[in-house]
């Protein structure tokens, strides 16, 4: 048996499948990035057969990740499974992983298909798999709640197929770490030349034991693969956190006696990139990222830490990147020292003329703010990213006033469709107001369902990160948007998700 | 062995230990009467010996909570179970839980004491508690890294001396699942007389496993009693989630086969109840009251969970209290609609007056906003309790005004020792502003930590929910202001961190 974990991230696929968390092929590209200098070991980049906007995704990330697997999710037919193939044509090294599921209740109520049609599909699909790649992988979808028996057969099947990973999911998060523990072990026992597969957890937290439930498949079970995403970003209650499971098996080596390729010290950094990103917030009793999850990075310093820190922590704050916001750039830094620093920080934009701008945005922000931060960059950036992609909206201008007694007005310039237009109106309060003027023109009739605020580094001084959520026809996008002026930040923020409903429209129409 | 799981509530003193989640007492009193709605069987209600504020919070809740035993920690000191018995003389069902630490590391490089000091105290405390009161709960804290050999020494002399609860904290959240069992059990079995105590679990989130370490120590080591915090409240990476454990021990009644008191209805209530007082976001991809926990509660209508909601469900969204928000009361309301709401959600004013002052403040929301909602009402009686107790600093009113091109500017009036001051400030953006125009009258000096902004129900139409974190000298506070205006709310719960700041310092003060 190995005594290597593997870490298969799938914040990408399975994460972005939350509600809200849909994120651009340069968003999922910056973040592989960010997963490679983690050095994870297989990155699932997405679903390719879902959407052309998924494949390209995919696509992307083959051609431009060296150092991880890139994986993409299939399910178990020819045509899921071509596309996945295809996405990932220029990878070094690639993966397919289909499904199907295996319960009484999926199969019957989702599938509509017999525990007999479910085996033939998913051995055809293995074999026409196996003939694209090398590297399959197989997950009985709500495997945890299938029948046993049924299982092993299933998983016999595909073993003899050719499947290199088996992973067995909890999709619903209703196991208890001993039962899921001994699951996994009776099935790597019963199912024939289980050996020839590495077997694989994968669960969610409705019940707050994704991460105890996977470590029990790897430590009772014998697993050997993790999957796991930033942050436990994903449906309902979000999947297996990536940062409490490494930094288990690596706090708790002698128990587990397990090595994690993962490099720890980006593991702060790629949880703000996905929080920010995303727009989901991290509490701040979240371990390991969580603000609060080290005493002495809330700014809190105790009597009992200081005289001897491991009275109260077994980890140390460094080791996964936590270090006190620094002031990296003031208004005297240049061109160089801004380019270093994006380098730093595991930014890579496309072209010269991209850094161009990016350190024009730099330079007007630091007008108008003596301290930039790391945080205060990567927004930036983002914003970049978007502007640099002919958007449908943009913003220009603002001014909004509010005073006890009066009703809040605003007037907003903004470009549409590479026309500049300005919208007035008053509101409940000054962002109600200025999304309303916005709204005046836009006229989506996306309903929001979310809109948050947080200082990007504590204090008012900094630049507000606005999120905002917008819903239309079913489809759930965020929108986030920076600035030192909070109203501001949440018309760029409005914009934003206004340019990916319409994305996510397009992308849609283009499927058929 | 009874088939019933004891529920110890930490929120008010294990959960307010956190940076920055401290509460007045009138706070700390609406969440006991939510936490004996819940049903909950234990409420440690602070820590009556460590400052006067915390006396009289553990008093107050002592005369007002009737089906709940509520609970004074306690150092292992004869003056501070003094304290805790007197705090709690009035209970109608009173614990006094006092502990000591018993890990090598603690005892030398924190006590620095000898391990047969350490004995002798637990022994001696203990029988001294025994004589206040009927119901003692000993905690040998840091229990998990002890010595099992000295810690089976001091359990067994706390039994003698008639400890009613013996509860093992793992306070440093070092446990993984099967080896936290085991020890319990091994303790229970070691232990003489074990079986004339209840014994209790105290897990900490660290690696992500609280939930799961305590389960373990439920179901492998025969513990009876659970604690923890609504949200996971806690230092650090904070405590086992009251609604995980609840909840996991209700769905998996198969495995466990134990019942709770708990009246699982009122958790969301509570969950929010916690989150807006303490400032402490719970992300959206928290287990069970997280925005996204179920699918439908984020406004989101999958076909699968449409056609089947237990394909990937496993619990009730309404079972723990989601609801959709619903618009209960607008401008034609009357008092008696209003107070009867008040009475639904649980929250009971004091007298007359203090009802007919939230009622105007009521109609004032209603007549900027058209549809209230549960949580405006909420944050209306919060802002009520704050304004009810003569705080230092009042909001008045204020102008402020932001254009592109142009430095923002805030004028603002509010009152300081019962005199209306205003103050002038530019800024960043207009909530920098107008929080510098309040400085430049108080100078506090202090830090600002943390700037967070949620809307109330979703939309920028509703309410906006600002939470500002200050430090000053070691003391960490946070206000909570709520206005449909972002830039009032901002003003608000600065001035209420400043009142907290104040307090907190006079409590600090009188303590001597």
């Amino acid at each position: 048996m190995p005594d290597q974990l593997i870490i298969f991230d799938t914040t990408l696929r399975d994460g972005e499948q939350s509600p809200g968390a849909s994120m651009t092929k340069e968003e999922k590209l910056r973040i592989a990035r960010q997963l490679e200098r983690l050095k994870v070991d297989v990155i699932e980049a997405g679903f390719a057969a879902s959407s052309n906007g998924d494949f390209e995704a995919v696509q992307a990330i083959a051609q431009s990740i060296k150092d991880s697997t890139v994986c993409s999710l299939a399910r178990a037919n020819d045509r899921d499974i071509s596309r996945a193939a295809q996405a990932l044509a220029s990878a070094e090294r690639a993966r397919i992983h289909t499904f199907i599921a295996t319960s009484a209740l999926h199969m019957e109520k989702k599938l509509r298909m017999t525990p007999e049609q479910v085996l033939e599909q998913a051995r055809l699909s293995v074999r026409f798999a196996r003939n694209l790649c090398a590297d399959i992988e197989f997950s009985p979808e709500d495997g945890y709640r299938s029948d046993p028996d049924f299982l092993c057969r299933v998983l016999e099947a595909v073993i003899a197929e050719g499947a290199t990973t088996i992973n067995v999911p909890d999709t619903v998060g209703y196991a208890v770490p001993e039962l899921y523990g001994h699951f996994i072990r009776q099935l790597r026992e019963r199912v024939p030349n289980s050996d020839r597969a590495i077997w694989s957890v994968h669960c969610h937290n409705d019940l707050g034991m994704a991460v105890a439930n996977s470590l029990a498949g790897v430590k009772i079970g014998g697993a050997r693969q993790v999957e796991c995403t930033i942050n436990g970003l994903g449906e309902r209650a979000g999947n297996c956190a990536l940062e409490e499971v490494v930094m288990a098996v690596r706090t708790r080596r002698d128990y587990f006696g397990l090595d994690v390729n993962i490099d720890t010290r980006h593991i702060v950094p790629a949880s703000r990139m996905v929080s920010q990103t995303t727009g989901f917030v991290v509490q701040p009793n979240k371990a390991v990222v969580g603000a609060n999850a080290f005493a002495h990075a809330s700014g809190i310093h105790q009597d009992g830490v200081l005289k001897a820190r491991d009275t109260y922590e077994i980890m140390r704050a460094e080791d996964v990147g936590w270090s006190a916001n620094k002031i990296v750039l003031g208004k005297l830094s240049g061109r160089n020292a801004f380019k270093q620093r994006l380098q730093d920080l595991g930014v890579q934009l496309e072209s010269e003329s991209e850094v161009n701008a990016a350190f024009a945005r730099f330079k007007e922000l630091a007008d108008r703010k003596s301290e930039i931060f790391d945080e205060d960059i990567l927004a930036l950036v983002i914003a970049e990213d978007t502007a640099a992609h002919q958007e449908r909206f943009g913003f220009v201008s603002l001014s909004q006033h509010s005073e006890t007694g009066e009703r809040p007005h605003a007037s907003i310039v903004f470009t549409m469709d590479g026309k500049e237009v300005r919208g007035e109106s008053d509101g409940n309060g000054p962002v109600d107001a200025s999304l309303k003027a916005i709204e005046s023109h836009v006229r989506s009739g996306a309903e929001m369902v979310l809109y948050s605020v947080n200082a990007i580094s504590g204090s008012t001084e900094s630049q507000g990160e606005v999120t905002v959520r917008l819903q239309d026809a079913g489809r759930v996008v965020n929108g986030v948007g920076a600035d030192p002026d909070i109203v501001v930040a949440s018309a760029k923020a409005y914009l934003s998700a206004l340019n990916k409903l319409q994305s996510k429209a397009d992308r849609v129409a283009a499927q058929g």
